[in-house]
């Protein structure tokens, strides 16, 4: 309903002038959707055959291979995809694909930052041979080997593209999805449903925001207490055997679970327990008449770890230990965002301190000396969102965060923290809000906010929220990471990574909020944004997101569905702009 | 993340002069919770007791009540919810509520527009009877008072508030949320659960838009062909058998089924089967070099009916016959929304019309004018949308919509269009865009839209869907819809809707994108948004739509939280502002 898009004139009649340039629309370049696309696929005479009701798979043995390539095996005899749209190719009699010969160089190779992903899948014409090959350097190389053998499976009785040539890697070896489970809390199945989906879309890293300010659910053997009093409830906890069950599953899906315990700030939850390690409990956020940089904390819910009480590093450190001993992956996440300077000043240690001339940096580096050598020690690599070392009121120097050791997640100012980060050395994580927070758009969630109350015809902006408007999934899938850097510096991104903050989310909107905008991240991430010629390739997009999407949703992910049915089954027929040429 | 909320420092202050007369913050200002609030709800010495293991209700003969009295009772005693604040109440030892009472005066009156809804529900003191009663003029009061009982009743073993006395009925007669189903499909359990959900929040009508240019899912016997070629597809299609099951069990939950058949704009998808009483189809809708106003239709998919074709008027009749025998409410909606003009004047037949000085609006008058007697004929009111009367382009004069038979629905222009129209005479249901809308938000969903192109730091404005930002529950519940009338005009007011088009939501995010938006104006066109001093409660019904919003998850209602579950643990400390008193 309304006018679909307003475009001004003089904005359609520049777009007019261009159009010629468009990149051939149709809806899928080549009728078997991979997605991500690999980065090299090639299918030079479209043939099907069917899957052998018996096909097998070969693999070397490996404990997770051999569970992954059972799970997949099931997966394509019994899937049973009906495309959208009918691939305009037909069975011809050729022989069955009987198996799949999985071939690992390294099958000892660990799941870790940087392990080869790549693979090769090569189907040859079942005259030739009736069995496929996956090669890989390592098992995460084939499971991605695998993931792309079952999108080229589709009907009943399944079928796939033979005579097919996919040689895949992925650009950025960093490609994560962030979840936030302590503005509200999200069970274990939630978790291991999006670890589902993060591997149907080869995405590798959960970056597990498990604790904050508004509860702390995670159960440590050695500080019960925290979860005791800072959950939400006792069906709202993770004890030590969930994490165990997710970080499992994660492996057996080729995604690694990043902890991140949030430190010093965003930790109210933990004066439930122990009041006195926290500053600035239990106060008003904002306190009538105080301006933005005399708030108690960023949002709702205070409290802030007191740097200068020695309690707090007693019970830093057993978390610390519990966290490190439960979660094995070699990253571990400390936070150190949004330092809310009243917080600290409320404080009648910390404004002693402040009188005999200390800073609030100064309590920070303090903060970091005692706990980043403790982690490193214990042979992890410290990531900290970028206010650590940029935030212009409290922050450390570069010399506190040993670039060996830390690596820096980056979510303001677009690229261009990006470029202050790794032009200070630092390998990177990109976030940037602007593209890559799922939360943004749904308006501001605090009560009583009168901005709401506005007579009709008030112009509302961009609706409220801080980080507004929506993201949606072309801007998403549009974000050049590396944008601004040259190639040395471009080296240091490791990455990028969605954000699903829960302030406004929990399981009941989990799936559509992450999905399909995740994983217009996730191919950017492993294939790129461009066709061959160098172009933005997002139109070409939309249909194979379509189709994907609709895949997905069939498997059990909740996705958004971002046109009408009518459009993929119409290619072209939905964009802004004529097609040059429909296919 | 991220900054919270930006509050310019002018505009704090303006509010710290006024905020001592913000209405008393409290997590529930009492500890039962009932949405919508009832319009009275006394309850002066708040007390409990149980709910006996036999309760029993008793009812008149009638047989949507005994049906919907069984299915109460059934969650009365099962559904055991446990609320996520401990009402401050203690069970006393008081003798259990042994039954109901249900009287009803007129049991026969059926459920129609402006029915009575009213209801009385009175528990007294256990001691003086173990028997609460509702007393409704009708059956359909009786129902909103069983689903007020239900709603004060929690924990296991069930207990309610007792010596309790409610008054309720609604300012508006007409409460309806607006689902299209052709830009994507929903099934049957999709309508069976957005039925279920409307009933628990006392609204009373489904207005389903169920065909439109991208698909055609209804099976009409005499005309079979619309849905055999211009469905999604045989899964995708509502067969006479599944809308009785929609109509009934809309009945037993008090909503009635308004059906929209959109004409004669909005009807691409008649042309798979009927071609010829089309204009302009699968045309690309908005050509290369076209401004806005030659564009071939508002949004992707070019067709509308042929006014000038005699066909068009026997397919029609059929269509119209088919719906009218399969819905038996008295409201039915035409549509007649957008009629983009090049659509029209692309035709052959019509330009010759045009060149013997006819114009757009004579086509728009002689195809109302052989419809709208037709329908009014069989016994309804017909709805359509506002541009029927106040298209600049094409629309009819108030003669040819008589007021007795018609009823208008307003989208734009807020307040403003709704004067228009009930200075004109007629009816009005609000659908305002500005407020009512809950698609608005999440983008334009064209393809190919460079828009989504832009470099970091470009300013996004409010994001791109036309109707954006997206609506808050707060905006939503904010709404005034007799802003500006005078108390005449405001008797023409029916009642407003909230409307969920399709382009980019289907069953996957149906839920949490109505809920609980859809109940905030459920609780404003029922008892109202303000207190008893008239002023906004938004503040106040924060947590208890946090509550509410809780139970309706549980009750199988994916509906999207509003804040972190802290908030309602922590009543007031998630607002704005500093409460000047907590409770």
């Amino acid at each position: 309903m309304g006018n679909g898009i307003r475009i001004p004139f003089s904005f359609l009649l520049i777009l007019v002038l261009f159009f010629h340039s468009t990149p051939q629309i149709s809806a899928t370049g080549y009728p078997i959707n991979v997605w991500p696309k690999p980065t090299t696929f090639s299918w030079p005479e479209p043939r099907i055959t069917l899957l052998s009701p018996n096909f097998t798979i070969f693999s070397p043995s490996n404990p997770y291979l051999n569970q992954v390539a059972k799970r997949y095996r099931n997966q394509f005899i019994n899937e049973h995809y009906h495309p959208l749209v009918d691939p305009p190719v037909h069975l011809t009699g050729l022989p069955p694909l009987r198996s799949l010969d999985i071939k690992v160089t390294d099958a000892s190779a660990p799941l870790t930052h940087g392990v080869n992903e790549s693979y090769k899948l090569i189907i040859h014409s079942p005259y030739q041979t009736q069995t496929a090959t996956i090669s890989a350097e390592t098992v995460w190389g084939a499971l991605r080997g695998l993931e792309t053998f079952s999108q080229l499976i589709y009907g009943n009785p399944p079928r796939l593209a033979c005579e097919l040539y996919i040689h895949d890697e992925p650009l950025f070896p960093y490609r994560g999805v962030m979840l936030d489970t302590s503005r509200n809390f999200y069970g274990v199945t939630d978790l291991l449903r999006l670890i589902k989906a993060m591997s149907m879309n080869k995405l590798n890293v959960l970056h597990w925001h498990i604790t904050d300010s508004h509860s702390f659910p995670l159960v440590l053997p050695s500080e019960p207490e925290l979860a005791k009093k800072g959950a939400y409830g006792e069906e709202m906890m993770y004890t030590p055997e969930d994490i165990t069950k997710v970080v499992e599953f994660g492996m057996e899906h080729g995604v690694r679970i990043m902890p991140e315990i949030d430190m010093p700030g965003h930790t109210a939850s933990w004066a439930e327990a122990y009041p006195d390690i926290e500053t600035c409990t239990n106060m008003f956020w904002w306190p009538a008449g105080a301006d933005l940089f005399n708030r108690l904390a960023h949002e709702p819910a205070t409290g802030q770890l007191n740097p200068l009480t020695m309690n707090t590093y007693k019970v830093v450190k057993n978390v610390i230990k519990d966290v490190v001993s439960m979660f094995p992956d070699s990253f571990y996440h400390e936070g150190a965002n949004e330092i809310t300077p009243n917080c600290w000043k409320s404080n009648k240690t910390i404004q002693y301190f402040l009188a005999k001339n200390g800073t609030l940096s100064q309590l920070l580096e303090m903060f970091v000396n005692s706990t980043l050598p403790y982690i490193s020690n214990q042979n992890r690599t410290v990531v900290y969102w970028e206010e650590v070392l940029l935030d212009p009121n409290v922050s450390v120097a570069a010399s506190v965060l040993p670039q060996k050791n830390v690596i820096l997640q980056t979510w303001n100012n677009g690229p261009n923290n990006t470029k202050k980060l790794v032009e200070a050395g630092y390998r990177v994580i990109v976030s940037s809000a602007e593209f890559y927070y799922l939360d943004c758009g749904h308006g501001g969630w605090a009560g009583n906010d009168s901005r709401y109350n506005q007579p009709p015809g008030t112009n509302l902006g961009n609706g409220g929220s801080w980080c507004a408007p929506f993201k949606t999934w072309q801007t998403i899938y549009n974000y050049d990471i590396t944008c601004g850097l040259n190639i040395e510096e471009a080296k240091l991104v490791l990455g990028g990574e969605v954000a699903l903050w829960s302030e406004q989310a929990d399981p009941a909107v989990m799936d559509p909020r992450i999905w399909p905008r995740a994983l217009a991240m996730a191919e950017t991430l492993w294939s790129g944004n461009r066709d061959s010629t160098g172009m933005k390739r997002y139109a070409e997009a939309t249909d194979r997101l379509n189709e994907w999407r609709n895949r997905m949703v069939t498997r059990g992910i909740g996705a958004e569905p971002i046109q009408p049915l009518w459009c993929i089954r119409n290619p072209g027929m939905c964009n802004t702009i004529q097609p040059f040429k429909l296919s």
